[in-house]
């Protein structure tokens, strides 16, 4: 049965509820192995998944452990996800915002892996701030401060934790089918009534493509009607990192800067002002350039950064004490020229190479190391320019600078 | 390192040797893990293995073992591999008609699995016959009688033994690549010098169509070419099981009846004359008309039985000891008309039902139960005539004999 199965979804066949249910409820229970998940999996990625086996697999993933159900406590609750890329700080800037907005924000974040951060490894870089709350817990200060940013709760999809680590050590990441149902079990299991999903697309994100953001985008609208969540999707550029700063402490001191209003012309800066707009407009049912104006006034009141203060307050971090490590090394223009490229990819695997992310789930992190770009894309440069300062921990050699940063 | 390679045959490319020869040989190592494995695996099933991936591969799996080589004791060695089938006794009848025309045979079987039978299961149903020979015994016994079956020294192409394991139980068992470098392997290492393949083609085999079967053949033969091997390829039907015997003692017992000649006129019986002649001409360079009449001759003078009794003898075995089970139960035509199909997926699926076969590798065999043919293809019936007789040992149902059995 086991190996019949795999075999059908082998010669390109559509797999039933049943079927999939079976499969992978067989996997948690420890009937079917690891090596026979993922020859499964392998099979998925390379022959596709139907819309309707992507339906079932969703319910599978999301009855496989706790939904939270906030609608007691909360009006109307918004999350946002992003699917992840290099530099990617938006969850940091946009939750205090959407919350000083009046719009209840409960997100919950995972760890980085592979090149691309986590919130939760960001977060971490705060001396003292606790990321792993309780419902109890997060229901209160939600109800206090009305936001909170934590760990997902341990019985929270468990199907999807197991599955996610598998896929990212046997190169069964990429697909479609897959990537929506992981992504709207956590949002469905999590309680929220609106989302916004932030789709990245470029060479440092899982979806390279704009027909693949496309279908994404396309799927998880369904899957949210089939569950009764309002769902919007951005498709947002992952070939440049966003922002200058890659790197969890980094990541946190450029966040404080978008929130305080003083970084505002990155494209960074408009992904989030446009992700927390969409949030505050569907969370409040305003328009979404009324929710603009009102995300420029907190920014500029202060009323953001004080948000931002309460919530790191609120769950035990110290902002004074956040460490960049003092060692730096600096990358320089190697000619004349215009910044046509820079590669996000390349940036990712220096960042993990410096310590900032992850190669193994058990890999140890170091905060305060990180890539502080100088230069934007686009940019004209002159030889000998200042491209990018490493903060490092180690001497590193870096032999890829023309790939990572294209002059022309 | 290991994500990147089963990444790059994910989406279709080429592996070089390196690549192949890390991954694999990390997997025995322990670096790859089985999961891995088998996410490469199905990959490679799906968009399969280009010829020279294929005969990297070989040489890997060759390499993971010893060698044997024959060549100080023996003049030409011929060797002659089955890909398998329900009622597929060719090795038993064959070994001893070409050793008792002069030709040295030394024939490493393997257990069954799957539906189909192995040559060792059946060997063991004659009590007292030792399957695990060493390699000093092996030599003594083909220097001395012409003849030895044996099951593969335990480090004859340790690699395929672990990727077979696997390959069985995550639904990676069908592409040529993989089973040509497994077979081609495995005929290398054991070290003769002219190999014949009893490719089965058909609904009971591996392979079902023609033109994998014409694919797997030319990539054999080139295999061969690259160590020096001659290799000769039939092609033979399995839709049909071979021959009236299905199960492990009744198969040998099949097999004696062609050995002495009292049974001519089967499908079974033309396989085996064309396999023995194929081999006897390769090895005495020799016409296969000459050849044949050799076969025919040696059948008909009894010499053929006297070396069967001779390899049996050798090998501790005691044909008066064999048993079937005493339990029987008849399979009757529900309808007059000409029988059109005798299934032999389904025929191998109702001998693993009575007990004669494994589903799992740590399985029993029952050696006395089995299915004994009353009738031919093509044969015409009348209702109520006996179409088979099983050999159970508890009572079974059995529901599908229209499909097992089609009569028009």
């Amino acid at each position: 049965m086991i190996v019949d199965i795999i075999n059908k979804k082998r010669l390109g066949e559509e797999l039933d509820y049943k079927e999939l249910d079976y499969f992978f409820n067989g996997y948690l229970s420890g009937e079917v192995k690891d090596y026979q998940m993922s020859s499964l999996l392998m099979a998925i990625c390379i022959n596709g998944l139907t819309e309707e086996e992507t339906f079932c697999l969703t319910k599978i993933f999301v009855d496989s452990g706790d939904v939270l159900d906030f609608s007691k406590d909360i009006k109307v609750l918004v999350d946002k996800h992003s699917t992840g890329g290099i530099g990617d700080k938006t969850t940091l800037v946009i939750a205090p915002i959407v919350a000083s907005c009046g719009v209840k924000v409960v997100k919950m974040s995972g760890r980085g892996l592979g090149y691309t951060g986590g919130t939760i490894d960001k977060l971490e870089s705060i001396p003292g701030y606790n990321v792993n709350l309780t419902d109890k817990e997060i229901i209160k200060q939600v109800k206090d401060i009305g936001v909170v940013i934590s760990s997902q709760t341990a019985n929270l999809v468990p199907m999807d934790k197991v599955i996610y680590a598998l896929r990212d050590v046997t190169g069964t990441v990429s697909s479609i089918g897959l990537i929506a149902s992981s992504i709207m079990s956590k949002k469905i299991a999590s309680g929220a009534d609106k989302i916004v999903i932030d789709l990245k697309m470029g060479n440092g994100a899982l979806i390279n493509n704009h027909e693949d953001a496309k279908k994404l985008e396309d799927l998880m609208i369904k899957i949210g009607k089939i569950y009764n969540r309002e769902v919007s999707v951005i498709i947002n550029d992952m070939n440049t990192p966003l922002g200058y700063n890659i790197g969890n402490a980094l990541e946190v001191l450029e966040a404080i800067d978008i929130i305080q209003g003083k970084e505002t012309d990155t494209h960074l800066v408009d992904v989030c002002y446009d992700l927390a707009s969409e949030m505050i407009s569907m969370g409040k049912s305003i328009s979404k350039e009324e929710a603009l104006k009102e995300v420029k006034d907190s920014i500029g009141s202060g009323k953001a950064y004080n948000k931002f203060e309460e919530l790191v307050t609120a769950q035990g971090g110290n902002l004074d004490k956040i460490k960049i490590s003092n060692k730096t090394k600096n990358i320089r223009a190697y000619k004349n020229g215009k910044l046509t490229k820079i590669d996000a990819l390349e940036v990712g695997k220096l960042s993990v190479k410096l310590g900032a992310g992850r190669e193994k789930l058990d890999d140890k992190i170091d905060y305060g190391v990180g890539i502080k770009l100088n230069k934007q894309l686009g940019d004209k440069v002159r030889k000998g320019d200042l491209l990018a300062t490493l903060y490092v921990k180690d001497n590193v050699k870096i032999s890829n600078i023309k790939e990572m940063f294209v002059i022309n």
